[in-house]
């Protein structure tokens, strides 16, 4: 975990601090002790922005509040300098590391720490941040299952798209028609397509607010084979992403070897 | 993608649009660039029929509707006499081409555009038109995946014509039960077995809408052993396409002889 | 499907009727024609059952209802009547043929035909005809499916119902915590576990009513985590069931031998 | 199933107890009649913990309650002390079977008995003694299930912890997005991101309880896109749990040998 000790003993402090900033050396290496610190930094900085949104929250912890925007704050700009400072070991160059996009998107994430202190508010912006944590953390042990399951959606994408048109063909249809039986006695629900739409969605995924009901007899058997569409929208997507990650599984033991008889 | 280049370069201007409107050398050339381009004007009207059942947004933008229905009639109309005039070049003529089922429907999407120049609403009826994409697109990278999934589910079709049995019954079991038990003190909700569905539906397939809920303890537990059941409901489904799925991925894969160990 | 083909030509009418009615040749003979009818006739009695308890149908329609409950009445007297007839031909008699538990099942739902005409209601008692189906249909094509899955559910049981016990676990967790946590503030909702066991099974099993909801900040985090739970009570009878459809498909193909590769 | 035919008839009355209390020879020998009790006392006095909650049950009858109180700490006052007299039979004494995990638990859960007798209320706990069961059962036939169950998830917790990161990354854009859009309009429930979290989560489970939901129409067209995307994350862990298992049940069938040729 530690690529310290591979560090020659001569190595001046710069180089030894790019090692443990950048980890040079690619992903075997893991994640270096300072990213560490940074990404749980990173983790608690957003679950203050998440919190902050709540007014009653920072109406009675101000100072707390105050006191963790101005840390971050403090503590990323100079998490961003030491990088800086450190990137004159990059082999192409200080202006290089600083100008290719993974950095310029640090020092986005840099700028909306300091948005608490201007008259905005972005929180979507401010949570870009969260981002960051892809690059520095090299997704570790993920890695094997992120390609494991990207692998297998991409090998089952034209499925998985067919299912989601099969969802899309049923919630037209059967807002259509719910449009026609309901739409009358309930402008407001079931007055147009876009509107049945709002309680098609909800039907299908099996959702199910409640807010929005057919109320004569043909319009509650409609919505009765609605749900029960609803099974096959769930169930498809599921078979789907299940077989194809038994194949997935199953290609990755045959390209191991490690049981040539199957 | 482009059938052009095949074209004799002497070819009338006749068949050269012929290539174009009907790729008739089979699915393995793609979608021509024209079928493209109907293709997407058939699902931006469809999405104008959708929007024109909002009284609102067509009383707020009256002239965008009106030029869009005028448009796409207009359009609409064109694409059918330039396929009837290209039509010369079908081997069997062009009264043939004319009289042929999918030929036919084409008139009928067509005379849907004219619905609103007509005192009749028909959306479902305009929507219809959305079935031509299938024939234009001949699904492309789609037909694959949807060779295999309904390959699948026809495979398995007595499994999941199971599940649904088993489905039905324990939704008139339970509406049964809960007829009996909240019939009296409910009687809207569960006065008879046909209104009890009603509820019972919503449950097993955890729709759950929660406008109609069982009172007395006896009907919640009742009600309770129905969800947990609807699990059941969900995942047999969902357990019968994956592993037809995986059945058809492995039957594919020894067909092609890509792997032929296993 | 007929085998009126097979039957000697001598044979008496008795010997005859008997075939149709009993199909004695077993499953591979398919269904008889005149069970066909019978099949659809429970179909349509008990659909009759159904809509009879709603009183406002009956009372808008009621000699529709009376004719069909004479109707069927006497249907189903006279083919019970044909059945004791053509019962000669059985190997053991008629007697023993009267007295097996089948044919007293039989007897016990033509009493249910004689229900309407007495002051009891017994919907579900008259529903218990439909179970008749089952041994007339000797379910045709479905027997392989049915076996298919009742041999995966039965060889995975204990995985079952481990999901199952799980699922009461957690149910049981979280309604515990819920009454520690919102029974004071809505004690008709969570003031004692029994009463969040209705909150915890509609929130796990994700049908979600709404009805009953916790008001407090930690209550909904715990809900919250409940919900989020219920994904993998859902997840994990899906997952059970397709890999245990997948392995009864896999052995079936083996020893059908049509693939000696595998 | 009984372990005392293999016990050696001049065996103490202490060493015949120990066996029947604690079935030193192992998991094989299965649960012995004296513990099946005991499993069974321990179920009943946690569906008495669960219905003392209920304080109109109490009251109404309040003897029952009582008795059943004093009945099983009595019970399990003298399985206690059962156990303590035997356990000098365990061959590294009785003082050390008495103060090892297993058994401070067994008093802890002992201790909870006598709850109902003091000034407490602590339901959770008074049902930790559940846990009990499984130190008793040793889970019995369940244990290859279980064995089964926790190889799949554990051989798959990257790719379900994975999903789970997805899950909780829809949630926290969907419910900034909702914050973004009905903040201002529905301040209560969408008013900061924690109080959107709160629908989101409702949402991309599928459970749906309908207490919020968004009024605009882009807020309702976010809502059904994250409604449509709670199908993933169900579909998600239940294809991952479904691969695990036809992995590990394929690797088990290997490894027995009872099928060379796959």
């Amino acid at each position: 975990m530690e690529p310290v000790e591979d560090t020659p003993a001569r190595a001046t402090l710069r180089a030894r601090a790019w090692v443990h900033l950048e980890s040079p050396s690619g992903a075997q290496r893991g994640i270096s002790r300072f990213n560490r610190v940074v990404i749980w930094m990173i983790l608690a900085s957003s679950v203050m922005v998440i919190l902050e949104t709540e007014k009653t929250l920072v109406a009675s912890l101000p100072l707390v509040f105050l006191a963790g925007e101005i840390i971050f704050a403090t503590m990323f700009t100079f998490e961003y300098l030491l990088r800086t400072w450190a990137a004159g070991e990059h082999p192409q160059g200080r202006w290089h590391y600083l100008t290719r996009p993974s950095s310029l998107f640090d020092l986005l994430a840099l700028a909306s720490f300091y948005a608490p202190f201007l008259p905005v508010s972005g929180a979507l912006l401010r949570l870009i941040r969260l981002a960051r944590i892809l690059r520095l953390a090299r997704l570790g042990q993920f890695s094997v299952a992120l390609q494991n399951l990207t692998f297998a959606l991409s090998a089952r994408r034209f499925e998985l798209m067919l299912s989601l048109v099969i969802a899309f063909t049923l919630m037209l249809f059967s807002s259509t028609l719910l449009y026609l039986v309901e739409g009358r006695a309930q402008p407001d629900a079931f007055g147009s397509i876009p509107r049945a739409l709002w309680w098609s969605v909800a039907t299908l995924t099996t959702v199910g607010y409640g807010d929005v009901i057919p109320g004569s007899g043909l319009g509650k058997m409609l919505a009765g084979l609605t749900a029960l569409s609803g099974i096959g929208v769930i169930a498809m997507p599921a078979g789907i992403v299940a077989s194809a990650l038994t194949e997935v599984l199953r290609s990755r033991r045959l390209q191991s070897g490690e049981d040539t008889r199957d």
